[in-house]
């Protein structure tokens, strides 16, 4: 192959160390100038590509590429915008094709989840058909670490050890507070089908009595009788009880608890919030003083205490997406595949994308204690190398000091548009 | 005075750097040994002396107390318990004197803020009127930084630094989100009565458009016209908008926003969560998709990203409170005195408890721009020495390596007991 241009979007929901990646995808393939011309990034993801929208990523210095690995967030902009079947709409595939054509891009790299290895596996098989073959790679990304195959998801070991620290340092303040004032605080943290994250907050808790005590798992539907029993015995042997629930708890019907009637003042549904629910529940039924915190956003961008594993990785997979692309490979994705546990030690290998799109990797039952309130040993072997040390952003003015690139926009070659 | 023992309480909610404070406190009276005897604690703050609950601090070894330095909330537990009047409870007064008495006790450190002063204040006064005569020195601890003569409050700089920290980063976020998702990010933060918590958010924006683009203080009364309108402009112009809300947010009538009729899924006022509404209210009025985040607890335990300047003058504190009592100062506390912005220098000064009991200091209208939606470059001026620094914890296992003291309670000397 002749050298060509490369595409690269995110797509999905950031992440504090998805611009790690990027930054792996870009000063990689500086390095490879006679097989990759330029980078060019999507603005606002897989949207940038098909209203022809690119940024010139070779517009930027190479200072400013290196922070993107310290630097939280989608530095291009992402999008939650998902490409149908071809057969559904070959309009979008043939637009795609016709932007790599007219930019002569080879090279697509798509970084996110489940949805865009699908994708990055579609485009794979159709730009052949089209008369334009690229070489796609995907490169995994999410928060919620459901990827199949690879051993984890860059993005989830810096959410995992910002959840478990937090839950420390809250615990820590409700067991100082307990004798006359709170006595029960709820964090309630992202992971709405799997209980990934929730577990993580577990890692908190290394002897009997530390924060959290109970976690509240997606995966384990919610008995209020049970869990308001485990609460009063857990205050009444710590005198606290530091709790860590998933946005995505369900009750018997299987429907989401933060669905199930919390009105605001103009009597419209409140969407979200299932820590102000429970910690209702055991004021109203036990009577003990609550806090409630609700990380949302704040858990996934935390790029100040993000993980180094984490952060290694992410710039790993990136620089790997590129090492296998100037190869040829082509329909694969570099994974994060564990050698050994104590020391941890990992490698990226390549994995074909066809065996990781649109599947899901729950989390084992084996890794929920019996009783369905915390993790197992089994879990804590898994989860405790993702958050390990520290990287820590440069600071200026006493704030992390993140880039923010110039974003230049490659000039349009088509004269047509796109609607997305 | 002869070689006494020494009293040391933590007061009111606790902070990230309270315990560096303890730590300066127990450092410097072991430097004093030829004038002070033991420190005690009292356990759960003034609580443990009305009931002879003291913990015994020559217990800990020298590296458990160092190790308070960088450990967040109060070792020794804390509580909300105000002493009343003298005239109205002289009982709770005796009884302090009482214990003081029996244990040798001649000086009495409480760290706290307005409350605790005038609790300190109080017993200098009037231990001496029965009979005992003990030291006292107030110390200054508030994450809401509202104590008088002191120019910031230890434990405010590391809420702050949080804050900043953490929409800078929710910004970065939600601008990578908007083209497709979230549009308006919202976060919650602390202090119901001033807005200094809020005001600290301000600093994340340094160039315009930064994060956030639009502050809630309490001082300002909530329009929910002007502020929709404002929203709706900033969206169309930077994509998205972050907002940084206290909660204690005030409607025109002056009653809280977070208590005008959030229900739960049993019907009962929602208490908190002043964040849910405005983010609800904008999707209601404006579409907009939106995030909300409610730090709570999270901001003033965050012991992991705390100011350095915070934490190096919450030891000071510690320490100047000591070197006053063995020089015989009574009724005084040590603050904190800014002797220029830049560079930032600061000195500890004694002032006097009388002048800082039961004082609040709001935060001046000068801070607040005049449109009421951010902060001023007075304000900025004023806020930013104070985040200024990082002093990173050590971690094991990925996690902060924070102590816990063994707390080793005073034999009682005392056979009755006392009722709080």
């Amino acid at each position: 192959m002749a050298k060509q241009n490369a595409f690269y979007a995110q797509s999905g929901g950031v992440t504090a160390v998805i611009n790690a990646t990027a930054c792996g995808v870009i000063e990689t393939a500086r390095k490879h100038r006679d097989k990759v011309g330029k980078v060019y990034a999507g603005r606002d993801g897989i949207i940038g590509a098909l209203t022809e929208d690119l940024i010139d990523t070779s517009k930027e210095s190479p200072a400013a590429i290196r922070a993107l690995r310290y630097t939280p967030a989608g530095a291009f902009g992402s999008c939650r915008y998902k490409l149908k079947g071809f057969e559904e709409n070959r309009a979008q595939y043939a637009r795609l094709i016709e932007v790599f054509k007219a930019h002569h891009i080879g090279y697509f790299f798509y970084n996110g989840g489940n949805d865009s290895a699908d994708t990055a596996y579609k485009v794979s098989q159709i730009s052949g058909r089209l008369g334009y073959p690229v070489i796609c790679v995907g490169i995994p990304k999410t928060v919620d670490n459901d990827l199949a195959v690879t051993d984890c998801c860059p993005g989830f070991g810096s959410v995992a050890k910002y959840v478990a620290v937090s839950i420390r340092e809250a615990g820590f303040d409700v067991a100082s507070m307990a004798r006359t004032s709170t006595k029960v605080f709820v964090l309630e943290v992202m992971g709405r089908h799997a209980g990934w994250i929730t577990a993580a907050c577990g890692l908190a808790a290394e002897k009997a009595g530390d924060a959290p005590q109970i976690l509240l798992f997606p995966e384990i539907t919610f008995d209020s009788d049970k869990f308001l029993a485990r609460v009063d015995q857990v205050v009444k042997q710590y005198g606290y009880c530091a709790i860590g629930v998933s946005e995505g708890l369900r009750n018997a019907e299987g429907g989401f608890l933060s669905e199930s009637g919390l009105k605001d003042a103009f009597g419209h549904a409140q969407l979200g919030g299932v820590a102000p629910l429970i910690a209702s529940l055991v004021k109203d039924r036990l009577g003990y003083k609550y806090h409630w915190a609700v990380a949302d956003y704040l858990q996934r961008s935390a790029r100040h205490i993000a993980s180094k594993t984490d952060a290694q990785q992410a710039y790993a997979v990136g620089k790997a997406a590129v090492e296998l692309a100037v190869k040829g490979r082509n329909a694969v994705m570099p994974v994060i595949v564990r050698k050994s546990n104590r020391p941890y030690r990992w490698a990226i290998e390549a994995a074909d994308l066809k065996d990781i799109a649109n599947k899901e990797k729950m989390m084992p039952r084996e890794f929920i204690t019996a009783d369905g309130f915390h993790i197992t040993a089994k879990c804590r072997q898994y989860l405790s190398p993702l958050i390990a040390g520290e990287d820590y952003p440069p600071y200026r003015n006493g704030l992390p000091d993140y880039v923010k690139l110039r974003n230049v926009a490659v000039p349009k070659k088509l004269s047509t548009g796109f609607k997305v």
